[in-house]
């Protein structure tokens, strides 16, 4: 039977019990009825994961509420390199698949950036995003779900940046393109549909950041975050 | 003013006049209003880009559903190399999202492969794929967007593709990952999310395929479409 896992924040190192917070354990108990004695997975969405197992209702309440496990395992998984998503933010629902691929891609931030062709406003970045990277880190099994920082603008955040750690997503340029050195990238840089604003562009090179080519054609936003994680990707192969 | 483009099957080089399809029609004179004079642009879907203007409607109709266009200019663009999206096709709009990426990303084909963890049946592929990819065509401007192939059984296709041309994802692997020459890549193999099963792994292994990974988290299919074809775009730097 396929493992369920829910988010459990309270979840520490050598602690016997947990309880589940209020929406999961309603989408354990109503949802998926789960019963005392399943076993299930806890992630605190920082590192710890716990084999788990349901216990009884307090009083043998027929119809519980509350959701408390016997944690039987608890491990901590080291955090990954830190890897910020500098993002152009897409309005909407598009905003949500660019959250839901940073966490399946082991991104350890998401950075908002507010630039020339950008099409939300900061108001618009952060509606329900916590559940968004909370249901993606338990479907993806990432234990360490991006951070999601406030918005910035584009030139305050290039200032902030480490020069020469940066790869930005851009349509193809004349010129040799020097193959990078993964290790040193610190953040990707993803524009909004169609690109940073030319004079963004040079702002970024000035800056040392390394223009990556995926096609010839306008991606948007949510193609552009994995294609780019991807370019990094291998990168890093020797 | 944004340029508006319209796919237009009819459009062949030296073409002095061409009629968009109804659905085409009707989209730039009912919802987007153009009048006679306002400057299109025409896709063909087969390498063909066209500047036309929308003619005024035979007969002078006051709400014409015709639209004719006179052609200003027409260039071809020479088909990109050949390179086929192997997956594994999610369920619903979810296959819709992995045709628009791929759309964007310059694949030339998308075959569906049926594999052994794959949750879609074949006729699930093919809903309203041709719209789909003709929406990702205009808005990415990729004008040679991909064909999209009957699905195939894993091994019927693996029999007929050419040993050591395809990139495949998978978790990580323990060994050496020597680089892979980009140039010798013709397809990408996607599987379910989670991945290929042991076995179809060990067989794209024995057929020469290179292992590609991203992280160590589980990817949904339309998160691995982009980052592998991203993978293949940084390999292929010097």
């Amino acid at each position: 039977m396929q493992i369920r896992r829910f988010h459990c924040p309270e979840l520490a190192p050598d602690l016997g019990e947990a309880v589940l917070p209020a929406g999961e354990a309603a989408h354990a108990l109503r949802v998926l009825r789960l019963a005392p004695g399943d076993r299930l997975q806890l992630l605190n969405g920082h590192g710890l994961v716990a084999e788990a197992e349901l216990l009884p209702p307090p009083n043998g309440a027929r119809h519980p509420r509350e959701a408390r496990c016997r944690i039987l395992s608890c491990r901590e998984c080291p955090p990954p390199r830190p890897l910020t998503l500098v993002v152009a933010p897409p309005r909407g629902k598009a905003f949500d698949l660019v959250l839901r691929a940073a966490t399946e891609l082991g991104f350890t931030a998401v950075q908002p950036v507010l630039s020339l062709r950008g099409v939300a406003r900061p108001e618009e970045c952060s509606s329900n995003w916590q559940e968004t990277i909370l249901a993606a880190m338990k479907q993806s099994i990432n234990v360490w779900p991006p951070k999601v920082l406030a918005p910035q603008p584009f030139d305050a955040l290039l200032d902030a940046t480490p020069p020469a750690t940066m790869l930005f997503g851009a349509l193809p340029r004349d010129g040799a393109r020097p193959r990078p050195d993964a290790a040193s990238i610190q953040s990707i840089w993803v524009g909004p549909e169609g690109g940073f604003a030319p004079e963004e562009e040079e702002a970024l090179l000035a800056h040392g950041a390394i223009p990556a080519t995926i096609g010839p054609a306008v991606l948007r936003v949510e193609t552009a975050v994995p294609a780019l994680a991807g370019y990094l990707a291998a990168l890093s192969i020797s």
